[in-house]
């Protein structure tokens, strides 16, 4: 298959290597000393203490190119309209786009350069952080989960997942994608917003019972929104599960609370914001999380 | 008139101290180490910059006296109960409670205590600030507001006006005394609550985009309620009353953000709390304020 992974970051990386295996794949990074470094030295993944070596065509701009047959975004949610934009020569009326970013309704945006029958979406359970330029760690091997909104009428998700296999991932189709995006959603848009709002370790959501009554509005809310959009979501179940999170990593910091501690701009657009349009496409009201959403960028704006 | 003050901090010395002018008036507080300083030394008010000596009785506790004609509560809301409850024998059939407290709502308490035409609530534009043991600021002078919810069928509030007004106070009777104090706590429950979840100053409010946004969805709200409750309340006239606020004192620290930043407990349950309250009550959603008041107090659990 002819592939490109839009965005050299963790997860870009390590799924450009792992293809590169058997496929020919493009990365695609705005950053040009990384796509340099790339081009010269090849990309390393740290898998299982041992670094192995990768080499996908890095490049920093595909005018062009000829269209591929997938493209799969791994840029932060904000920049995916920016960044199919940027790259239009690959997408040709044969091509796939695949998102397996974090938070829900990003198909919206796909939405606008590919018909309903050429997007995937999905979730990924490998988990990865840069160690430096051109080294990724590729941390936890876990399930991807592929799927789309409307019918696979070309067959194309078989191939897809027999290809991810083939290259050392584990894919798994769904027909209830959606469902399945927003059940690993409730515990972001809950746990992690609490924290960040808080500035607090994962723990002292079931700690303190007013962070709990915080988090269990949130749960509520976003579980009303859910069932809105036709999904399941069972309340007791998706707050025993937040709960658990919490006493099982009472130590844990969530990347929004990282990101505000450290003063970057945060993912909450992507997670809570994807709970707030859900809301309004689906008319089910989601007032507290149009004010976590709001609350934390007041907070990215603090000193 | 035979008067007794519960609570001896800034505004219950000022009320105290000037209604002792010409009235027999009861200082009552917990604090034994403060009784006893006023027994002894009485009581200094700073005025304009010179201070007044003012000689209310002391007491720490009430047990054995006969009832007042008035009582004046002027406790943290959150004790206003215990208060009342601890100073029974103050209270008899012909006694009027009068609460002057931030925040709205506190005649649901007093109405356990004394019937409905016997409730005086108001709100006060003295303010006052505690120097040192017996020692208070007696700053701006401004009209003490009150009024009943029920028809006042002894006449005691023309009364009580005088009283005040012989004492150095502004009294005026409010025909519609329960929209004056919302219209004074739309401001509270907006700008206050949004500086203390994001501990910053007044200004920051009209500064960053997100941070009005968040006091907007608490003005609306609030708005929303007080029309439930049968207020005036108009939208677009609120916002730029705080809006005005925020920009003409940038730098300000409102009470309850100080108190959060010291890691003391907040009266937020008296100014949020009572639009949740008064949500409930009257059955328009208030989401948001419920969640801010959460997490003001989960703020006040953190180190």
């Amino acid at each position: 298959m002819r592939i490109a992974v839009i965005g050299a970051g963790a997860m870009g990386s390590i799924y450009g290597g792992h293809l590169s295996l058997k496929n020919e794949v493009y990365l695609v990074d705005t950053n040009t000393a990384v796509v340099e470094h790339l081009q010269k030295n090849g990309l390393k993944l740290e898998e299982n203490g041992q670094d192995n070596m990768y080499y996908p065509k890095a490049v920093s701009s595909t005018e062009g190119l000829e269209p591929a047959d997938l493209v799969i975004l791994f840029v932060k949610a904000l920049f995916s309209k920016a960044a199919l934009s940027g790259n239009k020569s690959l997408i040709g009326p044969d091509t796939y786009v695949m998102t397996l970013q974090n938070g829900s309704g990003h198909e919206d945006i796909l939405g606008e350069f590919v018909p309903q029958n050429h997007i995937i979406i999905g979730t990924t359970n490998d988990n990865g952080a840069v160690l430096g330029m051109g080294h990724i760690r590729h941390g936890g091997v876990g399930e991807t989960n592929i799927g789309m909104l409307v019918e696979d009428t070309e067959g194309f998700l078989p191939k897809l997942a027999a290809t991810l296999d083939e290259c050392g991932f584990q894919a798994h189709i769904q027909d209830n994608i959606q469902q399945l995006i927003w059940d690993k959603m409730f515990t972001n848009v809950s746990l992690s917003a609490v924290t960040a709002l808080l500035s607090c370790e994962m723990g002292y959501i079931t700690e303190n019972e007013h962070a709990w009554n915080m988090t269990k509005q949130l749960v509520l809310e976003a579980a009303a929104v859910a069932r809105g959009m036709g999904l399941k979501a069972d309340d007791e179940k998706l707050l025993e599960k937040v709960r658990t999170t919490s006493v099982n990593s009472p130590n844990g910091v969530t990347s929004i609370c990282a990101d505000i501690r450290a003063g970057r701009k945060t993912e909450v657009d992507t997670i809570s914001g994807s709970v707030v349009r859900a809301s309004k496409k689906c008319g089910v009201p989601a007032p507290t999380h149009e004010f976590a959403v709001e609350m934390i960028h007041a907070l990215e704006g603090r000193k």
